[in-house]
């Protein structure tokens, strides 16, 4: 594709007589090597969902073109931010310690992988203060090994020395009894066990780790352990009662981050992050120059986000999901879920009554994990290149341990995209069926 | 402003019906609460600017929804922005070593914060591969005193335990024979220095520190430290020729990064780093799950830009900055920077000329730093204050040390807003002289 593009960006001006061939350029040379996320066939990875209201959010906020890192450098960009994660905090009905009005708070993070990143700072920063004596290089990490990559990518950039991938339950949850002989014996060895990732719906198959359970295994072996909760794809579904199930236990949870953009329709970058104890993250990550000193921030009667987050500068994400959320309401976002959730339920059933396939882990929301029956990894990986090669649906694959502990090639159908309808799904079966033969 | 907003989203859809009333809110509650960063008046911080073609840009990114993590999950956006910053290291002459076609590469990050960071996790990685037997504690990072906010920030996310501020030389440039000094001791003491970030263009006063000096201790004391060069603000003025001498060797640095942002018409956020070394950076940053293989990344042919950067996610944000290289071309962004430089030296022939003002620093470029005459630092600051509550426009401080290196309130004038005319400068010194007295 980039030998379409010239090697040197043009000398002179174009102005308005250029545009019509820099848009033939779009269309020409980007529209086709774009992997269509938005189309009723994408059932890969998990949804990017956006709608116009979120656009139109983004659209001002690019237009109004101003920098919410301080509270002072534009007020509103952060009182926006403060009001609309107080208002999902309390669509999903998560824990009062995560409101701005109690001693926590949410921030919008781009990505849950910074999410994940700033809790272990913050972890970082309250172990040494607690336990002063600590030395660096004796921190544990703890997360499962169905957790995301980006447990394991903190660590890196953190610095951090160790990091334990707890094995999975049969049914791919992280297993709270081997992550208690984990502590145990790192504590045993003089290591100090600092952070644990529990996932609320797993990248792999959507699957819940016991966050009740794990935070009783902190409570007891080390107090002063951060737990974090990735809710990044299905945090979504809370702002359905009937779904908010997989987050018992968030009480008991120091930090958690889900992802509207993923599923809510609130087009990318747009991770809430919320934290118990705001006073701790701050401490962790603020520094103060000259230069970005003011009488607001001195006062400490604001919030300035920068403290919160790794950049110093921010956009005004916030606008996004504001939209959204008066233009859907919590009823059309409720719809919105529950939908995909009952596509996914017929295709689960589909599968289950046909026994050419089978389901690879129990259907999770709108996540449907599958194979090919029996031992047959090639043919269902076969399987997936001959239905993405058909061009109409685009669906991507992991690997899941079976009952016996081998990982077996597994296809994800990930519903949830704004343009998937039953009828897509409909077609993706039969497709599936066809060519599975 | 919060009172002004609901406690609790809407239940019920709002659909079109609603729209007015939203848009009402944007206006009555939003607008008057924001810093107006566009004004004709606003000289604060370092600018943000923007530009119809960027907004185009990242309008049509959000339109599009598609996630640009790996190569294979839309290719459009990794190869459109491997040659857009390809475009803009030949606008800027930067060293061939950052090319794609060599060694090395470009990238963007959001902000120059996460270009810092990146390149200090590389710094370490490299560190720890060339002398595995370095033990993380003893690593240390170098920095001027009058460095950026964020270095400070990436040594406490990265966990680097010892961060030096190196003094700086009356014109607040990181002096190299103190660079020398201390790393020498620090050597002497069993330390590892591993990282020095120089900065072309500082935020207090935009000193330009003597990258080739730097360059010359560190390959005579650590020749494995890494050597990163922040020119978040200046190096848009790379776009000129004139203006590039303050990057004389950069050609010996590890990495480079600067802020499109800021001074050249792109939108935030939008900050370009470039590596002389891919393979390293991608070393330090790339964890590959099961659930993110495929073909064009295990044949190694393809950019995975997840690589390069802290978030797994990444938005098509290189569009923005094509349609700005397409539409202003070279000569349109060089008349854009040189317009504001003149501007500048006006300001600086006026403040020369007054003898109730003097200078703090050189000029840099088109910002301006300066103060009351004399002793006068509470004056100074009366004068900042007077202005700002005017409402006509919003300048924004620093400190810097004087001859006897005391710390003086100082007055920045940061020219560069695309609504910044010669005229709003005049009108800024005309009312700064009218309360001077």
């Amino acid at each position: 594709m980039l030998a379409a593009l010239p090697d040197l960006p043009p000398t002179t001006p174009a102005d308005e007589a250029e545009w019509p061939a820099i848009l033939d350029d779009v269309r020409e040379i980007i529209l086709p090597a774009l992997t269509h996320w938005q189309s009723p066939g994408f059932f890969g990875y998990f949804p990017a969902t956006g709608s116009w209201p979120a656009v139109l959010g983004d659209l001002l906020s690019t237009g109004l073109c101003v920098q919410g890192m301080l509270w002072q450098t534009s007020p509103a960009v952060t009182e926006i931010e403060t009001r609309v994660l107080d208002w999902m905090a309390r669509l999903c009905d998560l824990p009062e310690k995560f409101l701005s009005t109690s001693q926590g708070g949410g921030v919008i993070q781009g990505t849950a992988s910074e999410a994940t990143l700033v809790a272990m700072v913050a972890a970082r920063h309250r172990m040494r203060t607690r336990q002063p004596d600590t030395t660096p290089g004796t921190l544990v990490a703890y997360t499962s090994t169905q957790a995301h990559s980006s447990v394991l990518k903190a660590t890196r950039i953190a610095g951090i020395e160790h990091l334990r991938l707890v094995p999975t339950d049969t049914d791919h949850t992280l297993d709270p009894n081997v992550l208690r002989s984990m502590i145990e014996q790192d504590i045993a060895d003089g290591l100090t066990p600092f952070y644990i990732c529990a996932t609320a719906g797993t990248t792999s198959s959507g699957a819940f780790d016991p966050i009740d359970r794990i935070a009783q295994v902190r409570d007891e072996l080390a107090p002063d352990a951060w737990l974090h909760v990735d809710g990044a794809w299905a945090g979504s579904a809370a702002v359905c009662p009937e779904f908010r199930w997989f987050l018992n236990g968030l009480d008991q949870a120091d930090s958690y981050c889900t992802n509207p953009h993923k599923w809510l329709l609130t087009n990318f970058d747009c991770d809430l992050f919320y934290v118990a104890d705001r006073a701790t993250l701050i401490d962790s990550l603020s520094v103060t120059p000259e230069y970005l000193r003011n009488t607001a921030t001195d006062s400490g009667a604001v919030i300035d986000y920068r403290d919160w987050q790794i950049p110093l500068g921010r956009r005004f994400r916030s606008l996004k999901l504001w939209f959204v959320l008066r233009h859907y309401g919590a009823e059309g976002l409720q719809a919105h879920i529950r939908q995909h959730v009952r596509w996914a339920e017929w295709l689960e059933e589909q599968i289950l009554a046909d026994n050419r396939f089978e389901l690879a882990a129990p259907r999770s929301l709108a996540l449907v994990c599958f194979r090919l029956a029996g031992d047959r990894d090639a043919d269902t990986r076969a399987l997936l290149e001959a239905a993405n090669a058909t061009g109409k649906v685009l669906l991507t694959h992991t690997t899941l341990p079976d009952t016996e502990a081998r990982d077996r090639y597994t296809i994800r159908v990930a519903i949830g995209g704004v343009n998937n309808t039953l009828e897509s799904v409909k077609a993706l079966w039969n497709l599936l069926g066809t060519l599975a033969g």
